[in-house]
């Protein structure tokens, strides 16, 4: 493996000094780069993309060559898991994912398959060995999983939710049923992030998406638990270098005073929690990372500039932030505003470091 | 008018002692209910129902034949106010709400009608004629308006929206156009509640569905001051009796600190804060409305009444507590689980306030 070049995320998730804040967003690459869209379409379903390694490493690498970012992250889905557990995982138009076999009963869940990674995900696996390939040492790979919970929900609903009946109505009537469920999901989600940690993936985020729709109590009970186990569960150091974990709920809030006890290295923070307060709340810890509102991405240049300002001079001085978004990119924004957020980062991070870069 | 004869809510409201917790729920009147939804077919549109006093009033209290609440709210739409502006409200099959001709320019904003209500919003206002009378006085009658930020983004975005781009771009690249824009529906928002309070309701929420979705910086400028101005320049007595007034931000968090200083009586809380949390928050200076998960209702009444048990528990001892849901009923849930809850409630808060009775 050669070199990492720009080991500034590194550095930063590990709250170590750096000259400038590290920059990458998630769903940097996707659909409001022309280049994706034509890919995607010639690939055919978005399942294509991420089942093969080739195609899965030039959109991993695609915004790269535009914008200079500290980072690349795994192109790939996090229904990835409980398809290879044999829930038949497909989208339809316009639907986004389905499963074709849903969890309902404690038989639903005894079928469970516990995958081999190198086996049944091996397609993730190769993506990784290319893309370090193609990387070649420029910037760290993201590898990543969605969290127990998250999925789980995908798996009870059968898809998509918005109020979740089925797997909320299961948490309150059923809750040992359910756990078990989350048992598997997480030893599931343990044995893959391993794998893609074995395979050259240099820091692992867990995107708990759904976390935020518990109630606090419900939230302990069934996410923050099992990403403790997965935090607790995954081989830490590959080749003499540490390896970050980041988790990230949506809708944290005062939850991110919680999450700090997982053992996690970082905490991602979406736009409406300002990074102040969650500095406080975590107590430097953690690396924080986030959190621009992604819909600011609907302005122009100069709004952006003076906004990325703001999250930088929210987070104040020193060590341990990693700017991003507060979540994806969305598809219909322009990669001219994108651009200008990372010279952003870029032109005005610095002045926050020279403290820290003088000691 | 009648003697009220259950004033439950309005000693609730204003942190008065209470012989039990009062009970209402967000969408208590709506398509859970077989009954509305066969007076709904009959009527044809939802917005039928809303401009006719004598169905409104019939599905306003339904859910009151059904369950001892010990509150009606108005049967209507936040959607109304921007509708009688002339933005032309209809609704699509299966889209939600849509304006036919949406705010985009500050022309548009100019063009704007500075509705009365009694003319402009007659049905409305003839609507709660028809309750106060019909209800007899049996419960209070609750009026409410969308908060100008959540009316806005519909107004700007043209219906539903779930990433706000129209109104987002606004919001940080013409700040000052989008500043026109609240003021306009804020005043028209206040001489509504006004006009609602002149024809009858007894306390008068305003839901700021979409308030939780700014950062905490956008929220304070563009969402919680306009509520401000609408607490202060209420109509805050009516006939001797105070006319309290409750806002509700959906996930709202450690924003209901701030939320405080409007100078309401109360506020909403959503599922994904304790109530404990809350009240610390907000240091026992205004009542707390919430906060049961929705989904909850998902569950059977064993379950229910656990979670029940626990929201009550979370409150604790005193007065200041109205219980509801953290958010609306949703149209799927088994009326007879609606029934558990409110059991629930009856059964289990009278001993959170024996203190209170016995002082």
């Amino acid at each position: 493996m050669s070199q990492l070049k720009n080991d500034l995320l590194l550095r930063a998730l590990l709250r170590k000094p750096v000259e400038r804040t590290p920059v990458w967003f998630m769903r940097q690459a996707g659909r409001y780069l022309p280049e994706y869209r034509e890919i995607r379409k010639a690939a055919g379903g978005f399942m294509d993309l991420c089942r093969n390694p080739e195609l899965a490493c030039k959109v991993t690498v695609q915004p790269l060559r535009r914008f200079p970012l500290d980072a690349a992250i795994l192109f790939s889905d996090i229904l990835t898991v409980p398809d290879a557990m044999g829930l038949g995982l497909y989208f339809e138009a316009g639907e986004g994912p389905r499963f074709e076999r849903p969890v309902h009963t404690a038989a639903d869940i005894r079928k469970l398959a516990k995958p081999d990674p190198e086996q049944d995900l091996g397609y993730v696996m190769q993506a990784i060995r290319v893309i370090r390939e193609e990387l070649d040492g420029q910037v760290p790979l993201i590898g990543f999983a969605g969290s127990p919970w998250t999925v789980a929900t995908y798996a009870v609903e059968g898809g998509s939710s918005k109020n979740f009946p089925r797997i909320k109505g299961m948490l309150y009537e059923q809750p040992a049923m359910l756990h078990k469920l989350m048992e598997k999901l997480t030893g599931a989600t343990i044995d893959y992030l391993n794998a893609q940690i074995d395979a050259g993936v240099q820091a692992v985020m867990v995107f708990d998406t759904w976390g935020g729709t518990l109630s606090p109590a419900a939230y302990k009970e069934f996410s923050l638990r099992y990403m403790q186990q997965i935090c607790a569960s995954l081989v830490r150091e590959k080749d003499g270098q540490t390896i970050p974990v980041i988790l990230f709920t949506k809708g944290a809030g005062s939850r991110l005073a919680d999450m700090v006890d997982t053992g996690c290295d970082a905490l991602g923070v979406d736009w409406t929690t300002d990074l102040a307060d969650a500095r406080k709340l975590t107590g430097d810890r953690v690396a924080l990372q986030g959190n621009l509102d992604p819909s600011i991405l609907y302005a122009g240049p100069a709004a952006i500039r003076k906004e990325v300002e703001k999250v930088l001079a929210s987070y104040g001085h020193g060590p341990g932030h990693v700017f991003n978004l507060g979540h994806g990119i969305h598809p219909e924004v322009d990669p001219a505003n994108v651009a200008a957020m990372v010279s952003a980062v870029h032109d005005l991070s610095p002045t926050w470091h020279q403290e820290a870069a003088a000691r």
